[in-house]
């Protein structure tokens, strides 16, 4: 039997509208409809005076938070040997680690900390990349089914320019093992939905970029991948795809780059001008991953201009290049990156606001997954509910003051709360 | 009756040498002999054997973290409205603020969370601003000694460019006051020291800095105040000193810059190469604040030069302009932002590697205590025991990469316990 998914929740409620307008309604009513919203209001509507209404008092109710970006098989990881810049980091810390879940046994261990993790986080919605295992990326995905979050993990191709221990054999082995995990999964879950995921340009030859797009088309997959990282990984694609126009190029030769495909490509930090216009027209995601681009001392990635130009934006954690799978630490250190980059890099390009931090995480990716990340009238209802009453203060607060204090200082205890899609997880 | 402080702490210990040698015992003997450090052991020395011993079984036992920055009054708006840069956040958030701890009321609500939090953090000494306020500064100082942290705390002196409501009569009435704060302090605490606070060169007149030199001399006190944070500040300083030769040379003027002076400055993010050479000459104390200016838009101080030269230079949290009490956080912040100034402005200056930030937090700042920061022998015993066990991980961990991941990801959750100079205080 479902449960019934009509009712009211009660409490200090903010949102977004749009990256510089933040709504906050105290002791707010938010109307959860057959799982979506149907709007905030400052007096509860006569005609839901009979529902269910659940009052969370002072505590404030905000859209579950949307992570575009991480890696499960990394968590394991996450805060240890950021010594190193990325293709060096991943030869030898990422892929050996990586690696080790083609055995079961290891994955279950691994990712049972991650899906516990993720359930206990602020985050309701998730793009995943798992490894080039399919059946550890199927346990993933089982884990992932039961926290009750909502989202997309990928088995991961890579059959080029990879250690024996962590590559396909072929592209066409790829291609087979894709198509079958496709097959195993099918009609398996209700929260959790299969994303094509070659792992970036350098680890997928052109056959199998061309083979996934045959499989992309026939499935109708969303893609995910990686862009414009690293100065030395953009110099490396150029060798590998000689007549790619810029590294996003490589990827929309094959028809995996927007248009018709959602599409999320993590970092962006060093575009051309051709690739920014082309990831516009193309209408392609850009996964900011503030602190992964800092620990692997890639760089800071133009987020204003990713605002000012109109573009799909969200945020990533990037576990394990970020050390941890807070959204709310990503919004601090997205504000807290466009900051130094403004004042050492290019002063034009305004440091984010708060409010633009709090979008990204909410609505700016919550997009990808239809109408998500805000409480706005037919709005799938995520939503957190965070208890800031341990963190103390002397003087008063306003809402959005509450609201900046959990952003920068809240973590998992001061969660109360989640919501997915109407359905309470904890 | 004064407790013993002769016993043994057992558990997994890690201390710096120097800023490139961490030690790392697993299930060592860290022997405490009347608030000192007699040594780290692989097996118990036979004269130690019938000491009391404590057994953190699997447990980290690293040095007390120490935090050369911060400002009590300002702990309150942690987190709050970061979207201005020095100068105008000091008018449009700090000043107020501060003014409102000339009600002693809400000095004790202020005073009484930031000392909790302080106790309960990894640091076990401090340097701290309070405000212009004789009272609450006396009442800070009461809260912070029942803490049994040992701290160095500041009445701070402002006699210009500052508000009516947080600025002082004259300098002499400035002086005064000084002088009548270290005679109702004198004697009265064990764990708590004054240091004289000129708040920086802008808000000081050169009439008080001549008085606080005087008064400096006479009662032998160490000094800390802000030296070239922001370079809209340090173009003031040189209108306000037409006759310095760079900022610091404005304290050096009044014999409140080192040489015999104990003094740290917050800061130095944009030192001239005389000024670097002086600080040096001088044993000035730099105290790193990277979260606080990376949020005030700052820039990044050149750490790997002052490491190079051999100068004296530790960690600060520098709440509120930083975001909270964790000198973690600082280390990690340390590391983070030296791999975005390699990438960004000079490649010359190579990242902070975990050691050397570790060094810093403990080792680095510590030094200005005196022999505080290390577990070597003759070193004051500050402890913190640290538990690891909720941070879970598929693979085997060394204990350089257990600690590692503490600096990372670690909170007030993971402190076991913490003593200070043998002093165990929870």
């Amino acid at each position: 039997m479902k449960e019934t998914r009509n009712f009211v929740l009660r409490g200090n409620i903010c949102y977004s509208l749009d990256p510089t307008t933040l709504e906050t309604i105290e002791a707010g009513y938010l109307v959860c409809e057959d799982g979506t919203s149907a709007g905030v209001y400052r007096e509860l509507p006569e005609q839901y005076a009979g529902w269910p209404l659940k009052d969370f008092g002072d505590r404030l109710i905000i859209p579950g938070l949307t992570d575009l970006h991480l890696h499960a098989p990394q968590y394991g990881f996450r805060g240890l040997g950021m010594d190193l810049e990325l293709l060096e980091w991943l030869n030898t810390r990422t892929f050996p680690e990586e690696a080790k879940y083609g055995d079961l046994e290891y994955a279950r261990r691994g990712y049972t900390i991650f899906a516990g993790n993720m359930k206990r986080s602020a985050t309701t919605r998730a793009c995943i990349f798992a490894t080039i295992h399919r059946e550890s990326t199927v346990m993933l995905m089982d884990l992932m089914e039961e926290t009750g979050l909502k989202t997309m993990v990928g088995k991961v191709n890579m059959d080029r320019n990879s250690p024996d221990i962590l590559i396909e054999e072929s592209a066409e082995a790829s291609a087979r093992d894709t198509l079958a995990w496709l097959e195993q999964i099918h009609g398996r879950y209700e929260n959790t939905r299969p994303i094509l995921t070659p792992r970036f340009i350098p680890s997928c030859t052109d056959e199998l970029m061309g083979r996934l797009k045959e499989i992309q088309r026939d499935f109708d997959l969303p893609v995910q991948s990686h862009l414009s990282e690293n100065q030395g990984e953009i110099a490396w694609v150029k060798e590998l795809c000689p007549w790619s126009e810029f590294y996003g190029d490589a990827y929309d030769h094959f028809g995996l780059f927007g248009g018709g495909v959602d599409t999320v490509m993590a970092h962006c930090v060093w575009p051309s001008e051709a690739e920014i216009a082309r990831m516009k027209e193309r209408g392609v995601y850009v996964a900011h991953c503030p602190q992964s681009n800092t620990n692997l001392s890639s760089g800071i990635a133009p987020v204003r201009t990713y605002l000012d130009q109109g573009m799909n934006i969200g945020l990533g954690t990037d576990v394990a290049g970020g050390t941890g799978e807070s959204v709310f630490r990503a919004m601090a250190d997205a504000i807290q990156v466009s900051k130094l980059r403004w004042r050492l890099t290019d002063d034009r390009l305004k440091p984010l606001t708060v409010q633009e931090a709090f979008y990204l995480g909410t609505k700016g990716g919550g997009a990808f997954f239809g109408k998500v990340g805000s409480f706005e009238p037919g709005y799938e209802l995520d939503a957190v509910v965070l208890d800031d009453a341990e963190l103390q203060h002397p003087q008063e607060l306003d809402l959005a003051e509450r609201l900046e204090r959990l952003i920068y200082l809240s973590d998992d205890r001061h969660i109360a709360g989640k919501f997915v899609a109407g359905r309470r997880i904890f």
